[in-house]
């Protein structure tokens, strides 16, 4: 499939919606960042991704990462597309100044990265995990560390991942036992097996600075004994330059279900050197600000898998024809009606539509309070700051799963072509269907949504959130065009703080009520925040229209597509309300041994 | 994964709750099938899915099937798995005596292909497609042409394929090309290329016998202008030895998301010599019978997927340790507590195990029915061959879709250890996604059930089911442990027949509105269906306790998945109501042209 950067979407988000350049205005730092730069930035990202990027989607999966004795190859033209994406100053987005970057904020890159990552995913690791590893250095190394490394990881000359995950604590980071011995220089020799190591090893850059969580001698057991440590590939000399390997060794890379061009590898750290980096045993602290912006990562895959779907299916349902329209003959002259004009069809491209659009309106909405996060003060950025706490795990959650719907409903409107890989639909599937485990899983997610940001803040967070709805409500109250979105809005606003307080309720007699709750809460939450994204991109296009727009036809479909939204999707809701009425008890009366086959 | 076969709960389902023996007395034809034979056929079956098919199926995903110059070879031991396959008489088990059958009853190899499906799907293709054309031949044939194929296909010797889709032609089968010219032997030369042709080719027989959708000269336009033709691969001496190559040329196999060790061929039809089955024209009428047992063999497939993706991720959730369970350490002399712990873990096995008990007695319930249509007389039949109308399209969606979301729960309870091959979750998922589109994606049977079942009895088909659900309600009434089952499965009656009747006023003003409302309406009657069953199982399990059972465990877990149905499963009825509620509008209104990015 060739894949189209939707640039009249990301320009409606941006400026329509959101009003980036009058946010960035607000922040000091980020002044430069006017309208016409970031139209320019989104074109030339776009014209990378449709030509650069998308031919490489289908071959790359075909092809794989190749493994022989230690190496890894990526797929025909990665390394090619690498060297371009960094001749274009991508990695140096939004870096910091000090050491090459171009201090663009992070809201900027993650319009990048959604095209990067909807041409293709696998490509799109390489330097989504360097940035998780640059990021960690930018803000727990020490000036010697920075001089050492920033500068060619920003120019992507090298790369870098994240070492966190061994084979028997992926979720649960506090039983990880690789361990760091501390050496008379200083440094630390690093001894032990990380998997699922993402870009651990590659053919791309000329180093890779590896992130990894280990233990110190008598470290405390669990969460709070646990330290991070800088260790390359290979050893960096005095001046820079790459010296000798470190005893880092890939020792195989994972046969997986999707991101096959992405190199998932098993590394072996066999008394490597390594150096400190941040306080000793309170490596997972640090790492919590990589982990926000990860997960805020793999919340934009959710979006682009629905993008990619809405795309391909889109472009197969105007073409192919299979039976007549139930309300009469759509296209006489042809063998059949084309199946855009069956209602089901049209379920499923507009559930893309909604999730990809919709989708896009939260990431980027996040994003923003992720830019006053970097770069605000005061009482901006404490509020920013409890927003991206709330949302964070919401849009990862709810989009990486309703990404993955939208990828099903991509090879569905297909028939049986969307299960052959010609068309790109089964690899979006096998593609996103990660985004639903990595960086913690929608289980995962959605008990840090409700037990740790909801119950945890005694529902301030929450309230923060449900405030700025509810004024949105009250704006628009006298608006005749927005009561059928402003009204069910409402509803289901009083509806979540009833829930919300429901099950703080039970939590308080069963610890596990919040276990049970979790997940359908989360979805609760997703769909009633897509809602209020949705009703605002409503009155947004509706304004417009009453302005005598020239693009009605465009505004018409956002409204359209609102209205889709609260009559199709925004009821899904009604049955995770129910399901949570019934309690945690249907999951837990049956004993272990009675699970049987 | 290694599978182990569910037998407890095929007993269960066989014996207890459908009382199979006394059914298959009731049918002359079928006396023989008595309990004795029938656990001795299970636990056959059960040997020969577990340790032959079973360790073929991760080697065959990852080996596939290989093309070279029109050959296809299947991966490493499937063809002695094939031939200990026909040793074990099992392509016999349903055939008819005549030709060296077994006559069982349909339900009995029902439950044969549930242990043969689970352990290697795509093994059990390759006699499943050849079953559709025995059936066939069994049903349209001449005396002469059963005489010449049927032996050879019932011992295994040759297989069979059902040659219907084209590249531009999938559910709608009216508009295919390929065509049958008249010879003056009275056999045809057929020309055209057909597509997805499960087992088109292979290595494991010694011929191919081809049953090929075609369209006479001057045959009327649309699908009652279509013939059925026997077109073997090689030629068939007057001896009934192999003769020569009859033009019939793999041209390539698909390269697809799963099933990889089924071959879907490409077939090319080059002036083959074929041979007119059944009338003139009436082509589709014929594969009616095909296509209804083909239905309920993928409806197989979907508790298939449900089934292994329990097996499999209950064995790890016991397993896996991550964190401490929210109400008190479970396992305080372990790092972390077992995975099972956790209630959302819970929710997915429970989920997976709810769909998989629930499909199989949906499946073998409605497979009885498909006996007394085989085999039974008068009011009997009839009753049953409405049943088996309305519960076919409700079976074959309902079944795949919750089994694909099953098989998802599957990868998810792994973690990122899902996403990896090893485990056999990922490969799950890929093998069952195209249970949901071939032999009629889910919109297509959701039209079947509202459009041509239900509104097209005016409602009769419905009725009759309600009215054996409704009796079972009233048997139940006083039964003060069933309450908890009778009463919301009674209030989803009324709301079946009424959403029936809102959907049926719909319809007369707004064409489209059958097509906009068929989907949710499946998904209501897959679940109203399944709370049915489980209800009966309920009762069952706690007569049994009642009774004083010394399998206390098992049936006390089937009364808590069936609470755990009700609970959670159940109440996803109330958002697709809410959703037909709303109407078609929301999917028309946009113009075809509005749909872009």
């Amino acid at each position: 499939m060739q894949y189209k950067a939707p640039l009249r979407d990301i320009q409606f988000v941006m400026h329509e919606l959101l009003d980036s350049e009058s946010h960035y205005k607000t922040l000091p730092a980020f002044q430069e960042a006017d309208r016409e730069l970031m139209d320019s930035l989104f074109e030339m990202a776009a014209s990378f991704a449709e030509n650069e990027l998308s031919p490489l989607n289908q071959s790359g999966d075909a092809e794989g990462c190749k493994f022989d004795n230690g190496k890894v190859t990526t797929p025909k033209g990665f390394k090619e597309a690498y060297d371009a994406y960094c001749e274009l100053g991508f990695p140096a987005l939004s870096a910091e100044e000090d050491f090459g970057g171009q201090n663009m904020p992070f809201s900027l890159s993650t319009v990048i990265n959604e095209m990067v990552g909807t041409a293709n995913w696998s490509f799109s690791m390489y330097p989504g995990l360097s940035h998780g590893a640059i990021q960690t250095i930018e803000h727990h190394g020490t000036d010697e560390q920075k001089q050492t490394y920033l500068e060619k990881m920003v120019t992507g000359e090298w790369s870098g991942t994240m070492c966190l995950t061994e084979a028997h604590a992926g979720s649960d980071l506090g039983i990880i036992r690789t361990k760091a011995e501390p050496k008379e220089d200083g440094s630390y020799s690093i001894t032990g097996q990380k998997i699922f190591i993402s870009a651990g090893e590659h053919d791309l850059t000329g180093n890779i600075i590896h992130i990894v969580l280990a233990r110190l001698p008598g470290a405390p057991a669990g969460t709070k004994g646990i330290s991070l440590f800088i260790v390359p590939k290979m050893t960096v000399n005095a001046d820079g330059s790459v010296g000798e390997s470190n005893n880092v060794v890939c020792g195989s890379i994972e046969h997986k279900m999707g991101i096959k061009a992405s190199a998932t590898c098993v590394m072996n750290f066999d008394g490597a050197t390594g150096y400190l980096i941040g306080p000793e045993n309170r490596g997972l602290q640090c790492m919590f600000t990589f982990m926000n912006v990860a997960r805020i990562g793999t919340a934009v895959q959710g979006l682009t898998a629905a993008e990619y779907a809405f795309q391909g299916s889109l472009t197969y349902a105007k073409d192919r024809l299979a039976m007549r329209s139930l309300s009469g003959t759509k296209a006489p002259e042809k063998a059949a009606d084309p199946i855009i004009v069956h209602p089901a069809v049209r379920n499923m491209l507009l559930t893309e539509k909604a999730f990809a659009e919709g989708g896009r309106a939260l990431v980027y909405y996040l994003s923003h309070f992720a830019d006053t996060v970097a770069k605000g003060e005061g009482e901006e950025l404490k509020f920013a700051d409890q927003m991206l706490s709330l949302l964070t795990p919401i849009a990862k959650a709810f989009l990486t799963e309703t990404g993955l719907e939208a990828a099903n409903h991509g090879i569905q409107v297909y028939g049986g072509h969307g299960f052959v890989s010609e068309w790109g639909m089964e690899q979006n599937v096998r593609d996103t269907r990660i985004s639903c485990l990595y960086e913690g899983t929608t289980e995962i997610q959605a008990l840090d949504l409700l037990g740790r940001k909801v119950l945890g803040s005694q529902g301030k967070l929450l309230a923060n959130f449900v405030n700025v709805i509810k004024e949105f409500c009250e704006e628009n109250k006298e608006n005749d065009e927005m009561g059928q979105f402003i009204r069910p809005l409402a509803k289901h606003l009083k509806e979540w703080g009833d829930l919300t307080a429901r099950i703080g309720m039970q939590a308080t007699e069963t610890p596990d009520a919040v276990g049970g709750a979790a997940v359908d809460y989360m979805y609760f939450s997703g769909y009633v925040t897509l809602a209020y994204l949705w009703a605002r991109m409503a009155l947004v296009a509706q304004t417009a229209i009453a302005n005598g727009t020239g693009e009605k036809a465009f505004y018409d479909a956002k409204v359209k597509t609102a209205q889709f939204y609260f009559a199709k999707l925004l009821p899904r809701t009604t049955t995770h309300v129910q399901r949570i009425s019934t309690g945690v008890e249907p999951y837990m009366s049956m004993d272990v041994d009675q699970f049987a086959f």
